[in-house]
């Protein structure tokens, strides 16, 4: 099961059932989180309007729109710090740190929720998106301080029958013992086979560059815009109260 | 199956053989990554000495010494730079929101991973002290610039049958279409089942502390540690390249 999966991105119109969906993400709670706490939350959005106002935040992708379901996992301080002030107890939880323990528990859950998703026949996809956009969705599903989007996924009944995507050989992500650094011979065999995919080839071909590389770094995933995303980002970490130590 | 998760601390001394963890390390490969890049990396650490060297940096916890197999998820840029620079393309990822997308990514894998061993009957044990002493990790798995440790694993076949944790109900931590902040008898009402648990009512106990939340901040997640160990973590940021913007 966890072999056979691919991203779909295209969904019919079938609702997901609530009792479908809550089994789903109950099956999400169950993964661990750091001392149990769960500093996590999960957004649940079905409402047209809601996923209307999103769809920018992940540049007009078309699932967030069509999708019966919008999920934004997010890191989530807010809930453990009112129980923390409720039972006189000084949360000390306002730094970078807790802000990557709740990164951590809301990605583990994700997965845990695509899963289970993904058994009872239905269709996921991630939309990286949401940490470049973090601010304006803030504001769209009324997240308040302590609390950060981290990831998104979109749930419906798959209206697409995609092919299973390529992967690295996997001793180019696994290393035994040590980390081995790489050779550029290495390097060359370990990408070999996905630059020769008639896809890529086709990619370098379009956007009229010289390397499948290129199309990652000149059109795909700019050193400008990360630049910019990674400073709006760390903006949005203080203004969310992540920054004070 | 991922309804019925425990972590596991204790391991019977069987090993695990080679293929049943390539196996189960390519369940891991699967999983979805930010534009099919697969920027991270796992280090697979079988050798007594080795685990003997990263033991403190999990505090003792004696897993690390006893597991079969002590695996290290990593955000990882290096190879994908490598790949880059071999192909004319300039990469652009010595940013924070790359460290985010590695980060991500390699969560994505681990969950994957320990999905996959769950269901051949092997144990796993998050580790969240790896983003503590991230930097020490660095050094004994020779982790190079572009690499940052984000969690740990162990790994193998369960010594021990713990009962199913308790969880905050599913409406403590899924917000329909969008947040809804809690009032103070909600979060009385999410929170009274975990502080009613026997063993939770023994902790504060012990502690002589008055209530259960004060056990996170003032015994197990204190802020004079989460400070320290966020400006640690925010500095083998900049050790390992991702700070540049």
């Amino acid at each position: 099961m966890l072999n056979q999966h691919r991203t779909i991105r295209k969904y019919k119109t079938t609702p997901i059932k609530e009792e479908l969906l809550s089994e789903i993400l109950y099956s999400g709670t169950r993964a661990s989180t750091t001392g149990n706490m769960q500093v996590y939350s999960i957004i649940a959005t079905t409402e047209q309007e809601i996923k209307d106002e999103l769809s920018p935040c992940h540049f007009n992708q078309p699932m967030i729109r069509e999708a019966p379901v919008v999920l934004t996992f997010c890191a989530d301080y807010n809930r453990f710090n009112l129980w923390c002030k409720q039972r006189k107890a000084e949360p000390g939880y306002d730094n970078f740190l807790s802000f990557v323990t709740g990164a951590i528990d809301a990605l583990l859950v994700a997965q845990n929720v695509c899963i289970a998703a993904e058994n009872e026949g239905l269709g996921i996809c991630y939309l990286g998106t949401t940490i470049y956009m973090a601010e304006k969705i803030i504001d769209i599903l009324d997240l308040p301080e302590g609390v950060i989007p981290v990831t998104t996924v979109t749930l419906g009944y798959p209206d697409e029958n995609p092919k299973l995507t390529d992967r690295l050989p996997l001793d180019a992500v696994v290393h035994y013992e040590k980390y081995q650094d790489y050779t550029s011979e290495k390097i060359d065999e370990l990408y070999s086979a996905k630059e020769e995919l008639a896809e890529n080839i086709q990619f370098v071909k379009e956007n009229k560059l010289e390397s499948l590389a290129q199309v990652f770094t000149d059109v795909r995933y700019k050193k400008a815009d990360n630049v910019a995303f990674s400073n709006t980002l760390l903006s949005v970490l203080k203004r969310q109260g992540f920054m004070k130590q």
